[in-house]
């Protein structure tokens, strides 16, 4: 494994400075060489010992054994070709874009055995080095998606970098990563921001707080993310949040007709299938954290 | 003050245990009476030393200075009448119901001076008195909305006990409460189930829980939500949560169309704006906590 732990991250923002941070902990990586383009969020990263250096992305990727794209999802598919060209012929490749298909079809155009499209599910609406912890995977999944022709010890290295980071690694195809993250993350972040919106077009924010609870503030929390990384999501996952929201959009006229029909009775039989399910979901979410 | 206080709590679930708890650990209350229509609740709530006493609604009603209604919305028109005949004159009715327009009006229509009717902007989606807690309305805002009818010492009697419990009062008047929490608690409860059950639609919970961030459990909490509640919560507040849903899909549909049409920029510029009103929102709300 030696060879392996020469580490560079591109893009030392929560995300990537949290898994050095993660890994800096586990002891995975004998040296981490951070790049970004932000000098600041270098400095800051070094400062707080997540990074042994900053470096340009050519030296750093040129020296690399795995490197690390956690740079936001709009730059990866040129980032990828471009690391792809600099880095060693065995070094591996991954990333932790929101989308996979885009990128995992890039991957399979270039014949890049050792790239490892990568999805965890993890985040906050924070960002930057200084909210970076080393806890920000332990406990959740990590969504791999390799190709046809990814190679398997390239899974292997990428999957073992995760479990050093206390996450936990399941394997997908690309097409169904994106259908089934639009539902549980793309679709309820675009309700968030709508909501928040609509919010705003009803009455001033001194007038709602008292009426704000807790279930709304947390319903909002993720309406606090970055909207530039939002963008970027709907542009690489239009293909399956396009249906996902229509389907929203569907089952939401449902319950209206029935509201405005005076159907309450059929209303609770939607609220009783749907906290049913929830319940379920969080019983198999509990189970895969033990 | 010490005339008000023999209370009787009819409904000693999470709400009604909840606010004897912070009502006992205040000392406000002399005595505290427990209503409930199931005697494993009371004996729960009596074991845990929330209530002094179980008694039947005509004993408790007719000897308390202060009789707070914690039993399900649906049951409130009714229960409102009822109490008004069996209680002093002097007594003080207040509720806890999450729409206040019909009881209102009902307090008017009763010629009932002394009901005051409230709305805690707390719970949780346990229930029960095993779930009770002292600390549930501590720093929440509490909705007053007395009618033109209303004593304005009987205001200030349930201000007082509200405050006992650390909540925070405000007054609106029926209607703009009910306008309001149509788009602060009942669209989002209303989305967060729909939600569930399109994702019950589209996989089963072992496929999906690896792709369920936190973003997504936050949100789903509230789909956990009692289905009965939200049943009387949608039938008796229908004349605003039709048009606040109606909104809400009107404002879906741009956000689709923009994504159908590869409009990026614009949805960021929603994301953008949606991000500032949030912010703004959760000051306000922290400036009222202070």
């Amino acid at each position: 494994m030696r060879a392996q732990r020469r580490l560079a991250i591109v893009g030392v923002g929560l995300m990537g400075g949290s898994l050095a941070a993660a890994l800096r902990e586990a002891g995975f990586a004998e040296r981490i060489v951070g790049v970004d383009a932000d000098p600041a969020a270098l400095e800051e990263a070094r400062s707080r010992g997540l990074i042994d250096e900053a470096r340009g992305l050519e030296a750093a990727v040129g020296d690399a054994d795995i490197v690390v794209l956690a740079t936001p999802l709009g730059t990866l598919p040129d980032l990828l070709a471009c690391v792809a060209r600099g880095a060693a012929p065995e070094a591996i490749i991954t990333d932790m874009g929101s989308a996979k298909g885009p990128l995992a079809a890039i991957g399979r155009d270039l014949g890049l055995a050792r790239y490892v499209p990568g999805h965890p599910m993890a985040g906050s609406e924070c960002s930057g080095p200084a909210s970076a912890r080393a806890d920000l995977f332990a406990g959740r999944s990590v969504i791999l998606t390799p190709t046809e022709i990814t190679a398997e010890d390239a899974v292997d290295s990428v999957r073992a970098m995760w479990a050093a980071a206390h996450a936990r690694v399941v394997l997908a195809d690309p097409t169904t990563h994106d259908r089934l993250v639009a539902y549980t993350s793309h679709l309820p972040h675009l309700l968030a921001f709508a909501c928040a919106e609509l919010l705003a077009a009803e009455e001033s924010p001194v007038v709602l707080a008292p009426f704000v609870g807790s279930g709304l503030k947390d319903f909002l929390r993720i309406a606090g993310s970055d909207p530039l990384m939002w963008r970027d999501v709907c542009a690489a996952n239009a293909t399956f949040l396009g249906p996902a929201l229509a389907a929203f959009a569907e089952h939401l006229a449902r319950l209206s007709d029935q509201l405005a029909r005076g159907d309450f009775e059929g209303l609770m039989g939607h609220f009783t299938n749907a906290r049913a399910f929830r319940a379920d979901l969080m019983r198999e979410i509990a189970n895969g954290e033990h």
